[in-house]
Parts: C-alpha cells; structure tokens; sequence
C-alpha cells in the first residue's frame, strides 16, 4: 500500500479532530448491555457507561445476549439473506406483528401496510415517496373532474350558456389576456394552462421546528437543523417548519400555503369560474418526542390541531417513531400517548435489536397505493436475515405481556425522578429536565456569560454539551450526548436492563458536573482544552 | 392478534401477486454458495441455483462459510454496532485498503476520503449531498468574485469609465428596464437581481440512459426507467439522460444545458458587461456496466468522451460500482478498464459479504470537503459489525494476489463462452450476449408478434423475461432475472465460486428454453399461465 493511503485518517478525519477536541474520541472495542469498553495503556478493558444508547438503537441494550444466539442460529440455520423477487413470509409477520400491536396501542383495525428498508432515514424517503405517489393520485383524480366540467361548460357555452361574473373569473380572464387567445375556448385556453403550472409545482412538507427526519438529499429538507439542512436546499422539496409551542400555527401556515387551480360549474345556462384547493402539502411528518431537537414532547392539544387540520385538507400524517417508537417511551408508539394517529408510521433503530439494519414504513389502507410496490424496491431491505431479527425484537418486547414497556416505564420513572432532585439541587445550573419513559433530557442553563472564559468559550461554540460529554467520559466513564440540534441539552437514552446502581453512577457524574458549573471551574470542565 | 392483520399479506402483497403469476413466488428457507432452497411438500429441501446473485451482492457466495465464521466470532467477541461518535478505526482501514486497491487500479496517489452508508442508494444520496456541498462552494466563490467585479466597476465608473456596448450588456440592459431602477447603479441592481435568481437553480445531474442509480428521492431521479422515476419528479433535482451510444451527445447536452451569470470588468476606462458559466451541474454519474439498464458496457470511448467534457467544465464524475465493483468484472472497479477515473466511486453490494449493510462512498481530495463531515451522518452507518465484514471481503478479494478478480475473469469466460455457443446454435431466439466477467447479459429477440398468443402476450406486457424466468424456475431449478428496464435480457451474476457442472445445468436450461421459443411453445413456457 502506498505510504500516503496508509498514514493518512480517512474515513472523517475532521470529525475525528472535533471529538478528539473535546475528549471524545474513545475507541470502544466491545459493547454489552448499558457498557462499553476502551483499551487501556495496559491492555486492560476499560467499562464505560452508555447513556447514548446508540442514539435510540437500544432498547435491549448492546450486544443483547438473546438476540446474539439467535443471530448465530440465524447464520447455522443459513438463512437467505438475499433472495429479492421471491416470497418473504418472515417480512409479512413483522408486518402482522406490527398491525397487532398498533390495533391494540391505537384501538383501529384498520391495518397498515409495511415496506421495508435498510436505515431510519430510508423509512422516511419511502414514506416521502409514497406520500407522493398517493399525491399524484389525487391530483389525477382532480385534472379528470376538472376536464369533465371543462366538456360541460363548453356544451353549455355552445349552447348560449353566459359566464357570471366572479372574482375568479376575472383572474382566469387575466391570464386569458395574458396569452393571446380569444373568447370562450381562450378562457379555456388559459385555465389549461394555468392548472398545468399550478398542479406541476414541488409538494410542500410541513413539520416542526425542531424536527429530525434524516439526512439523506430528500430527508435533510424535512429536517429543521439549518446547518444540516440549508447546504443541500437546490436539491429537493421543501418543507414549512411550524412553531412547536403554538398549535393554532398549524392552520394559519396551512392557511398561508393552500393552493388553487381553476375550476367551472355549470348550473341552468350560467357557468362560473371558481377556485378550488388542490393537494399541494406532501404529508405533514412529525416526532412525538423530538429526538434531535431537544427532547421535546409534542402535546395532546398540538397533536389534535395537527390531526383536525389535516383531516380538514385530506393531507397525510407522517409520525415518526424512529427515535420515540419500539417501547421507548413505555408504549410501543410514543404517539399513543398522545392521542395521534398516523397515516404512517416509520421505525428503525430497535427494530434491528442493535445488531440488524432495518427500518419500515408502515401505510394505513385507505393511503395505501398496492402500485407502489411495483416502482419502489431495495437490493437490501426486506431480507430474511433482518426481518428474523426484527420478529425476534418484537417477540421479546410483547413477551410477558409487555413487560419490555413496563421497564421501560418503570425504569424511566426513576431515573426521571433522579435527574428531577438533581435539579432541585442545582436550579442554577440545569435548567429543564424532559422527556418520556427512557427517553430523557436534562437541559444545562446557557453559559455563555459564564465568569469562567473556558465555559464561555466552549459555550459561545456552542459546544457545552460536548465538553460536559468529554468530562463525563474522562472524569466518571460515562458517556453521554447531547442533542444534534440542542447542544446544551444531554439526551439519555438507555437500556430497559438499566440498573439502580448505574443510575446511581450516572447521578454521582452528573452531581460532579453541576458542582463544576455552578463553581465555574472551567480547568476541571475541560481538563484545560478550554483555556 | 386481529383476524384481520393476522389474515392479510401486509408486506407488499401485490408484488406477490405478480412474482406468483409469472411463476416466481418461491419461498428459499436456507442459502449456500450458489444454491437457494425451497421446501418441498414432503418437507425435503429442493435446490435452486442461482444466478440473480443478489443482483450482485454475492461475488463471495450466499453465506460464504468464511463470512459466516468470522461474524459469528465478531458476535462472540461483542464487537460493538452502536458507537456513534467515538473512533472507528476499523472504517478507517476499510478506507485504506480501498485507496490501496484503488491506487493500484488507477494509478493515482491522490486518496479518496470514504464516507460510509447503509445501503447503494444511500451511498449514491451521499454523493449527490456531497457534489451538491462542494458545487454550493464554487458558487460562493463566483458569487465573490463577481461582486469583487462590481466593486471595482463601480468605482471605475465613478471616475468616468464609460460602459462597452456588447450583447451581454445588452441583455443586462434589458433586465434592468424590466426593473425600475435607473442609470448604473441600476444596471448593478438588476445584475444582482438576476445572478441571484440564475444562482439559486436547482443543479442539473447529467447520466446516462439506461442509467439504474437507487430508488430514494433524489437518487431516483437520476434513474433513468420513467416508471420508476416520473411519478416522484415532483420532489427532487432532475437529471438529463444521455443517449449512451452517442459520445458526441455528452457534449452538446452540456452546451444546451449550460447556464451563465453575468459579470463585470473593467480595462482602462472602459467597463464590459460578460457572460460567463457557473456550475450548473451538480455531476455526471454513470455505471461503467449499467446492470438494470441491460447489462451495457460503456465503451472506453464514451468514457473519454465523459471524462474530457466533464474537466472542461469542472463538474465531478460519479462513478457508480455498486454494482459491477468489487472484482465482478474481473477487476476490482469495472470503470479501470474502460480508463475512466471518477471524483467519486459508490461501493455497495458485495462490500457487505453477501450479509452485512454496508456501503462507501469515495470523494477524490481536491473535491472533498472536510466540514461535510460535520453536516452528515447516520445512526446506522460507519459501525464495527459491517466495517469489520467488509474489511474481511477485502482481505478475501485481495488475498493470493487478487485470486477472485482472477477467478472472475475465467469463470466469466467460461459461462460468456457458452453462452456465446447457446446464440450460435439459436440466433433466432438470441439477439445478444453481453457484459465483462460474472456480469453478464443474455437478450432475447422481441416476441412480441409471436405466432404463439400465449407468447405474443406476455412478450407485449413486457413480461418475457420474467416468464422465461418462471419457466427456469419451474423446469429446471434455476432462478434467473431479467434486468429492471430491459425485461428480454437476462443478468447473469453468480459468485466467483461458480462450477463447470452449475453452468452446464444453466446451459441446459437455457438451450430448453431457446428450444421452446424456436419451437414457439407457448403453453410449455407459460406453464398454462399465458393462456
């Protein structure tokens, strides 16, 4: 090998530089339950506590020794794992798996069709796509009727039919003017025309601010984070991103965006022009429990303005449970808590046990478009290999009648309970503590005003979480993140195997943190990288 | 569980439905080298051999027996799958050892920096986020450049420059009487106007017809069968497909296509207003063997073709191996032997060993950008388990001196040269025998004027290569595809491990099948089905 591939880091080095900056760039060389282990100097393994808990990837904790043996029986039994184009009966019964629990979590049975993929953010490419799809169905549907009335007002003109006078009709006469034809078939000439360009326009997205929904070219637009989001904008459609503290927001941006195309009725010898709303809004996708943005639980009343607004205008809802979903939140749907409910449903992270790579976008039937199926596939979606592992996931959290969810209630109870007297042990410091079950944020005051000019420092950069991250995993060997999109705010998300002893150990750690801050100690804080 | 969910096919039951009618709905409960097995009613399994190789992801085999053992032992040793943001330096060496392979095969010390997917459509969205990145880069630097122009313009024009009539001027001229604003400041205003409006255009991305590159929302655009495409044109950047047996149109589409901004300068006292390109296009992918598209070898002449015009314009090449890479052709990248270097490769496919998820993409340095890093990621990418396999199937593909690029090649010349003998004795029934090493096509004269009705209709549904497929299947216990654009080519891409008695069975079953087609046999093909 040439000495230049062989020295050089290429696989993100820069990203590499910016953990290594603030600590974090540990190499874990085994994984177990809530654990990972570094290499120390001396060869020996060195445990570290993970509450990053592979960003909501798991729920049965890392290397879960259930589904490592039934992974190996998977590889002894020699399981296909590529065998596209051919019946996949393990895939339908994650399907049926799936349906069985949403009819129970959302008391409908109506079912809901699965397509699967590979990653979360694949889960919400599909569901942008069949979105679409179901879309363009719709706006068939409406150029076909308004061409039947299009015939009708003609016959009705041929036979001395008059067009009434009406505020529509005075913008179709303008564009009219606009080209060049005349009379009555100009009108028509021109409503043509004008739907032709109004029904071509790009669908419009809505979601929240604060949203995550992936970062591939189509996703990223769905994903409120500007630096992540605002490099890529020529690339695809666009969403709105609606205030996630104000509900009545949903129908004055949905009011704001609506779009029209010309219509005619016909009634005795009058014909009138009107305007009519097509579908312009491709689906409005959101996440229960913002993940990414903070660990923000969405509300039962922004859920209904969310859910009544969408009825009102036929525009699918898009939940995302990719981060909140698999029995985070102690439901299976962090969504059922809240009273949404989904045209869709997108899963991915747990569904793979830690170990699969898999995802699904779950249609409700009456969304549902069977052609789909015949214009969207994946080489590496639907296998054998991963769908045993997904059943096998779904198996183990229904077993003993939930009581996967119980933990997680249960669990999420108390380390909840932990963090809140933290809080009101140190007011000064932490700010807000939120979240769902084993879903949790503990958000740390600004310190960008700190008297301490390393905490300031790494504050101003935005990059007081990470410095409390590389602190934690220096001084206590635990290792914590902070939100993608709320950087002093640390997102924990472990296992249902946690323990009280290591939520006491998270408490000692996190005791040592507030200590430092509210003593401004930014030596200790950043071990002198701040200075 | 409801009757209702538990009753349905939830997982894509109307593609069921067509892979049933043509005959293909098997169900393979175990995979091993080039076989798939179905179970028999008496519960025996039936071998099927196998030559869809996972459209390409089996270069190694179904379960290689290495590949197997070596995840069982990573399973063992709890190698970790979720450790986002910590040092992986097992990616790091996969990256290495493709530069290695890649240094060798092009003869460039330059490296490729490696960014790691999930899946070959996430790999190509990567590449068209990162084009799309470092395209935003050259934009802003134009964008600089020009208003450094307008500065000194201004300034010359203060002191008494006189502005050049010339045609450039004259069109900024008429930009400007479309605005009110008057005299030179307000010919600058209606500059920045319209430069603005011509620099936030969607990039265009140039390929190939035929081209086949993911179905995700954007990297569904840049493939080019219409059913798979149209219906979701409405979400993302578009591509221009260049007829791929004309090297001379990659040319005139770039001059048709190509788009300016205007610019000033100033020599002496005289102030001209340009023209001049910015980078419109966001890259020009190809496959140097398109594998949906037909089995189509691009000759090294298109690739001069593509490589020249694409350095005169500055616009980076993706070139997509997903799936001829990784040794199919007999070299490790099929685009080495046509002398195409690309700016970007994608690598998916085999890189997984037949098991794991696991795609690259590779960025050439002068186009990388480093800050990428910080702006993408996912939560399923980059881990151990898959970045351990694939460094395995490197190790695999490198070792004994590159012993399966050499297998390759003489198992694709035996099964090419008895194929070649199959359209000797049938030239009637085969029209053409293409592809390099195990990536082969086999294309059918049309039959869509058959004498046989059971023929004709299939043929006209575009369904002769999936019957014949059934027909394979039914008859012979072997499982063939046609491609996913040119349904009378059947892709042939079984692993390296291929026997002389695997192709004799193949050679068998297709002479039946040619047999049957000469003889216009149209109820022993369908099996009834046709009729």
């Amino acid at each position: 090998m040439s000495p230049v591939a062989n020295e050089l880091e290429l696989a993100e080095p820069h990203l590499g530089g910016v953990l290594s900056a603030a600590g974090l760039d540990a190499e874990y060389v085994r994984a177990a339950g809530n654990t990972l282990y570094l290499r120390g100097a001396d060869g020996q393994e060195i445990p570290v506590l993970d509450f990053a808990g592979g960003f909501g990837s798991l729920m049965l904790g890392h290397n879960n020794p259930e589904i490592t043996a039934y992974t190996k029986s998977l590889l002894d039994a020699q399981v296909p794992v590529h065998s596209q184009f051919s019946r996949h009966p393990c895939a339908n019964r994650v399907a049926q798996q799936l349906n069985a629990i949403l009819q129970r979590e959302l008391d409908d049975d109506e079912p809901y069709f699965a397509i699967f993929a590979n990653s979360g953010a694949e889960a919400i490419e599909v569901a942008v796509k069949h979105a679409e799809f179901e879309r363009s169905g719709r706006l068939a549907a409406l150029a076909e009727e308004v061409a039947a009335h299009v015939e009708s007002a003609r016959a009705a003109v041929r036979e001395g039919a008059a067009l009434a006078p009406t505020e529509a009709g005075a913008r179709l006469e303008a564009a009219r003017r606009a080209g060049d034809a005349e009379g009555f078939e100009g009108l028509l000439a021109a409503l043509a025309r004008e739907n032709a360009e109004r029904l071509a326009r790009s669908p419009l997205f809505l979601t929240l601010e604060g949203s995550f929904h992936g970062k591939l070219a189509s996703s990223v637009q769905l994903t409120h984070n500007e630096s992540f989001r605002l490099p890529f904008k020529a690339l695809a459609a666009q969403a709105r991103f609606v205030p996630r503290d104000r509900p009545e927001a949903v129908k004055e941006i949905i009011e704001e965006e609506r779009a029209t195309v010309f219509d005619l009725s016909v009634e005795g010898d009058t014909v009138t022009v009107t305007e009519r709303d097509f579908p312009i809004f491709g689906a409005f996708l959101l996440e229960p429990v913002q993940g990414e943005g903070g660990v923000r639980v969405i509300t039962e009343e922004f859920a209904r303005a969310i859910q009544d607004a969408c009825a009102a205008i036929d525009c699918p809802i898009v939940v995302d449970e990719i981060q909140s979903g698999m029995g985070r939140t102690g439901a299976f749907l962090a969504s059922s808590l809240i009273g949404l409910r989904g045209d869709y449903y997108t899963l991915a992270k747990s569904l793979g046990g830690g170990l699969a790579k898999v995802s699904v976008t779950l249609v409700r039937r009456p969304r549902y478009r069977q052609d789909f199926e015949l214009v969207h596939s994946s080489t590496f979606a639907k296998d054998s290999f991963s769908s045993h592992i997904a059943l096998k996931v779904l198996e183990i959290m229904e077993a003993e009648d939930g009581r996967i969810y119980r933990m997680a209630r249960e669990r999420g109870t108390k380390l909840v309970t932990t963090l809140e007297a933290l809080r009101a042990d140190f007011p000064d410091v932490i700010k807000d503590v939120r979240g769902k079950g084993l879903m949790l944020g503990l958000e740390f005051h600004d310190q960008s005003t700190s008297e301490s000019p390393a905490i300031q420092g790494v504050s101003q950069a935005g990059f007081l979480g990470y410095t409390v991250a590389g602190f934690a995993l220096r001084e206590h060997r635990i290792r914590l993140f902070p939100t993608g999109s709320a950087f002093n705010t640390l997102r924990l998300q472990p296992s249902v195997y946690l323990s009280d002893e290591e939520i006491a150990r998270l408490d000692a750690a996190l005791r040592d943190v507030c200590g430092v801050l509210r003593e401004q100690d930014g030596e200790r804080l950043t071990g002198g990288r701040g200075e």
